[in-house]
């Protein structure tokens, strides 16, 4: 499969072997971007930047809407080069590209409504009859980063929005799930973008870095780890930088909550994908009054989960990315154990599989509280009094999203002020995410705010025009 | 106390007694307009309209930071003169000037925030090159008519937006409630506004019927009751046309609610100024459980309530406004009783003073449960679910606002999407207001909506600009 | 063809025939609604009510994409009923189509951007740990009642926001034209919406009253005349009202202006579909220097506009709706030169044709002037300062769109400042328009606003929840 | 003068005399903070978070109009202080008062109005029934640093959105000019703000560096030189980074323009401050047309300029900040003589003082053309085609503002368009700034803006409620 420079597909004499990680096989061969690439890229965004600016508004939502009805056209196609690459289940790649065809709808809708505003600036006699007009304008070249786990969505959420915004953009897909996002790319050809407009160059990690640091790039757009995010952060110069990172997200389940609907939610948000999800649902606090009933049923449940391979539509839980990092789930796991945790469910490991594994008995210093699983590990712990759990989520350095199960108004309300994330979830997992919403986090977890609207604004600058009026 | 036409205080051959009603003593003598006055009062109205179209906004700004600056420093002569004219205890009158200084406040900083707005045009090729500026201009002279119960504070919602939007406004108080109205306008007219700006008339019916028939006039501001609003609306032409009219409230007191608070808040909902208020707590609808502790606490409460001379500071509750209204409620009470309401408590009368009270077993169709009773009246209810109190809340003609005692969510929740009102107050009384939430009436409760911001709106005109881009 | 009655496709004992303005021949048979008919649809519309209001957004969307679609796959057959039954040219039928296909697609987007609003309540001690979350509930059912001239493109403006406000209305098409909005009722009743959502009526005009005065209905949004639509305003009862009346709309020519440009936007707003537009271009002011030049070209321009059959792709002038308004309209011009008016072009009546006329040295009280003349004339007048020429555009009772055509700041300051309408059209003619931007007259010319957003609003009702924060 | 820290006036053992520029004469004593002064005002800023996040809307506005109204009555000796620390000739010096005062008059305002959102988020099935609040939380701790330049209003812009925004702020004045920022200190102390909200520490360099690195801040708040502040970025860790820098802002002069304003302004926007301002009026492109009368006209008004004591109220011209900056401008000129420019007025230093200098004949690579010259030096250069002179503003690593004297709507239009600058000025030179205006750069000037409103939402945190709805 080539790769996509400025719309041409090309080759490079780096190849690039993409595998299944359920079992290992080759799925396809594409090619490593060297900087003898990534630079034609960067002229040939740079030769796009006028002719992006320009475009109306009404062609930038013809070709975003073009992307959206193919994609729905090929939408089982997509769902399986996803679940091949990456190993995730059919039924949820499935829910992967309809989130994408969501993604570019919003875009092609909000390619219209990019906002401008209108000033009186005679507050004073020094601006009297004078008024002022801002209108946000495509702030540059875009750097894309994108990660494994939603190969196809989590690059659209940068790639929709620059299109959008009129801002030309190069992505940088991950090494080991390429492929959905250059099948895009095909996708993209057929528009009449400018040509520069759009690149997707799967990269060494030093190429990776010079997109990082190129100073004709005004925006660095990263979803990854925290510790590359941040790297990044001082290493991006003068660009505008967005960082979506991970975390290890908490739910409170109050003695008010549908208990149910709290258990059903939780298996999915800490199972799903083998809880490879930013917003993984990593540590369930659950009132001490219903904690006995929550964890023998929630380990009863996590125990019938359909398992096997990805290509299965029963299949609801398979393989890990890749055994490094099955086996650093498996180490945390027991490390965890060997402090005094206690094991309620999986914790078994099988090449690239790690069983749905339930812990309890936890301290928030350990790997499996206080970082980012990425796993299909959770933790259960009971709680007394509502601030105390609320405080518990809050007692580490990531702050991305926040799930409360509850029917008391008091304690929606006093989680939506004291809870330190960037989304409280009412009655869901913090797994929650529609794609129009603003989604990011705090402290370590990020800085800015994707979800289209949101997204847009963060590749544009403000600029005002201050005029007479009579 | 001579009337304020169009900057000047002038006396009429009409005199106009005013007296208070807790003793019936005289407290003022001024005059009403006739033809004669409104005449030149329209006129200087219309050549204000161009000066005060084009008043930079810092000019505005200081007009009404100027009045709030006054209003605060005479705060005691102003809630003196509210108390004589209304016999509103003068606890609540202090309430009243401080809402209006606030009112005030709010107007001069949203007169420098009048919406614009800036739209792309090229949304199909039609629209190519082009963009649009929305900008909204006063539409016209302002009629305001304000009611008896809170003399200076729903006049003053009139008279601040009508300056923030700038609209020349003339404004018709209740006959018998005009001082504090006519004290506000020495105050405006030391602002520098044009002459024609405002205008604060007394006015008898005639006069205020031409006030609603004129065509020279563009907006007509009413407060006031449903059938005198309603009748306006079908004879005011051309106008745009804001009634804020009466309504029976109601109030839901849910299992999960803290009954304490519920109770405190009922009581003054219930019984301040004797209930002349347009969100008057009326009808109360207490789960079946909790509803023998809430009736039997709720009736002590209002046993004690301190009676008495409104220029004392301690009294809670003294005298109707006039005996007319005093015994129509006692009649309507008496009805209610007939019908087999029973009575918990009050249900006395003594000249304009009416007791507060307190009836049980009444019916939906009882004149105190149908029709806005603007008395010291409260009927107590209870229920068994949810739903079937907000059935009861809703089974009215009126619909202005509605109180929740509750912490459930899902009751928060099913009051806010099913209440046919316009605004509804978890935790407290539907008597609830503060000056800048968007405040009014749906069903035959009124028309648009009040609050500083949204009544510059009904103030406003849009008018875009349709432009080229480059 | 059958009138559409909730769903169902119905025939009445009252036939109605529909023909071709421009050779008399029946296009079409159809019935008109009457009493009986109009009790079922509004039944069923209060039936739908509930179910309207609960329609997720992603449903009113289907609804609303669904339609545009469909409309685009039959654009060519929706064009050829425009024409046949109103005798506008194929050209103008073809592009009315496409913007009501751009109207349901802004209506299907905006359908999920439903204004809501946070507000901070704490601005007083009154509001102390209090907010309040401001969302939009429909209104309640919607009447419709649509003109001849754009019988499809009006109608969906008013059926489309409906769908999207979650509102259902009854629409009742123009009796001379009512082919294309049944046509657009058959894809309509593909969309699963509820059967009572929409109902297409034609009525004879006493069943029309009744729509007009039934108080079941909560918003009367009418598009027509100005006599007929201010009356209605006064019998409407407690209904929301949104009357888009019409005008005279003028242009004015600046000596700065691009002349070649004025010249082809004129021609077109002042003849297309024979002047039968709400902002056709009916009075053009241009400045001395230029007015020979301009006079003669425009007359030339006029002169060799094709004229013939509107099913030809080529014809650009056809005849007027009937010929009772080809009369008044040759009445019209004849005593304008009565009155000392000068015949530049045209003038001439062929029984429902009407001659593309233009007069000069009219005088601002003639009816050419002063009404709404609704028919291919327009006056060509001559000036020298442009605050002149604003001056005769505002001296009218009339203010929908104005068009100035100029290069100068100051003039374009000073005319969106001075001209009393709903929209200046800077280089184009007041013709012009686009489905999403805000659009309706001042004075006599209407109330409220269409264009998707604005029309929306105007059917639904605000609704604040005050609670607590903690 | 003691430094105030977290509540507290203290000295320290370091030492600083700041002195007037103009006589060299010692003003006053104060005190450098180092380390051992930093730590406690982070510590007590942590102790504040909480208090002040918790602050109703209405003690925010208290105290910001507190100060407000303090500046208002102390305006005399304000300026005074600025006079005499920097320099400043004493009118703009009480210019300077004024606008601190409208800034925190502005702060006051938008304390009431932080932004919320109301999201619909079923746009999907997977959104059903769910809506989002976003509320905007204090982002955490804000380091202020600020210039010499405007020591007390770009200190403001500082402290008055922090305290909006519910951020304890640590200000580093310029160790210059520290006096007016240490004055306003002793208002903030008293307002009864958490003692930890605001601290005024001039630092040493080492100090300052701290506060730019130290990871218990979270916003940095930096207006200077670019070169500092793009090291600033990358040093800066996970801040959010807001950066005010310089510029080298251009005019343009069309031949449509009114060349007696364009005069005017420009004199004042070259000279004003010694262009001791981040948009001073470097720049000037004149249509070769009037270049010559422009260019005479413009080098007669500068050589009349009154110079002299800046604490004369008739002085419009004094001394530069120091002399080394005097020099450096002195080095500057003489190297674009060198280098073929030519010298049209001024061009001599003597001491701090420098005079208003005009140079044509420049290239656009001379330090006085590439670089913020930060002094009385301005080009005046001729032009041909308004592009031409749009290029020559662009081509430059800066891009602050820009001013454009025209009255023709094309060139307005271009200009907004292709100008690479925060802010257009038509008909007033780029030095035009009113403070609630969105103020920033683009490209090396600057990331980010300042204004009240903006600067507020710089310092706050999105935070997304989602909940279901019924």
């Amino acid at each position: 499969m080539k790769i996509f420079l400025a719309g041409n597909f090309i080759s490079t004499q780096n190849k690039l072997l993409v595998s299944n990680p359920y079992n290992g096989e080759t799925v396809a061969e594409t090619f490593l971007a060297g900087p003898a690439e990534l630079e034609p890229a960067i002229v040939a965004a740079q030769q796009a930047l006028q002719p992006m600016r320009s475009l109306p508004s009404y062609k930038r939502y013809e070709a975003l809407m073009h992307i959206r009805t193919q994609l729905l056209a090929r939408r089982q196609e997509f769902a399986e080069t996803i679940m091949l690459e990456s190993g995730k289940p059919l039924r949820y790649a499935l829910g992967e590209v309809d989130r994408s065809i969501q993604t570019f709808t919003v875009a092609a809708e909000e390619s219209k409504r990019l906002p401008g505003e209108y000033l009186s600036l005679d507050w004073t006699a020094a601006g009297e009859n004078r008024e002022g007009i801002v209108r946000y304008f495509p702030a540059g070249i875009v750097a894309g980063i994108a990660p494994f786990n939603f190969p196809l969505n989590l690059a659209v959420h940068k790639i929709a929005p620059a299109i959008a915004a009129g801002c030309p953009i190069i992505l940088k897909p991950a090494s080991s799930t390429p492929l959905s996002t250059l099948l895009l790319a095909e996708i993209i050809s057929e528009t009449g973008l400018p040509a520069g407009a759009v690149s997707v160059l799967p990269m060494d990690r030093h190429t990776g870095n010079l997109l990082v640091t190129d100073p004709r790039i005004a925006v660095l757009s990263f979803t990854g780890s925290p510790e590359v995010g941040w790297k990044m952060k001082a290493d991006a110069g003068k660009k505008k930088v967005v960082l979506e990172l991970g975390g290890n997200a908490g739910v409170i389940v109050s003695d008010t909550a549908d208990i149910d609907l709290a258990l059903s939610k939780c298996i999915t948000g800490a199972f799903s994908y083998s809880g490879q999800v930013c917003i993984h649902t990593q540590r369930i606090f659950v009132h001490h009054q219903i904690f006995e009933e929550f964890s023998n049923r929630f380990a009863a449940m996590a125990a019938v989960l359909k398992t096997g391979d990805p290509a299965l539509t029963e299949t609801e839980f398979s393989s890990m990315i890749d055994e490094a990092n099955a086996i650093r789930v498996e180490n945390w796991v027991n490390e965890a154990i060997s402090g005094g945790a206690r094991l309620i469910g999986g914790g078994k490991r099988n090449g690239t599989f790690y069983a749905p594994t339930i812990l309890t008995d936890t301290k928030d210093e350990m790997q499996v509280c206080s970082n980012e699983v990425f796993g299909p590990v959770v933790t259960l712990e009971p709680f007394h009094e509502f601030k105390e759990a609320a405080e518990r989520i809050n007692n580490t350095r990531f702050g991305l999203q926040a799930g409360v199960f509850t029917n008391s108004i008091y304690e929606m309300d006093y989680a939506f002020a004291a809870l330190e994330v960037g989304g409280v979830i009412i009655n869901d997992v913090p797994t929650f995410r529609v794609d129009h919403m603003p989604y990011g986090g705090v402290k370590d977890s990020g800085l800015g705010r994707e979800g289209v609207k949101y997204a847009i604004m963060d590749m544009m600058e403000a600029r005002i025009l201050v005029k007479g009026k009579s």
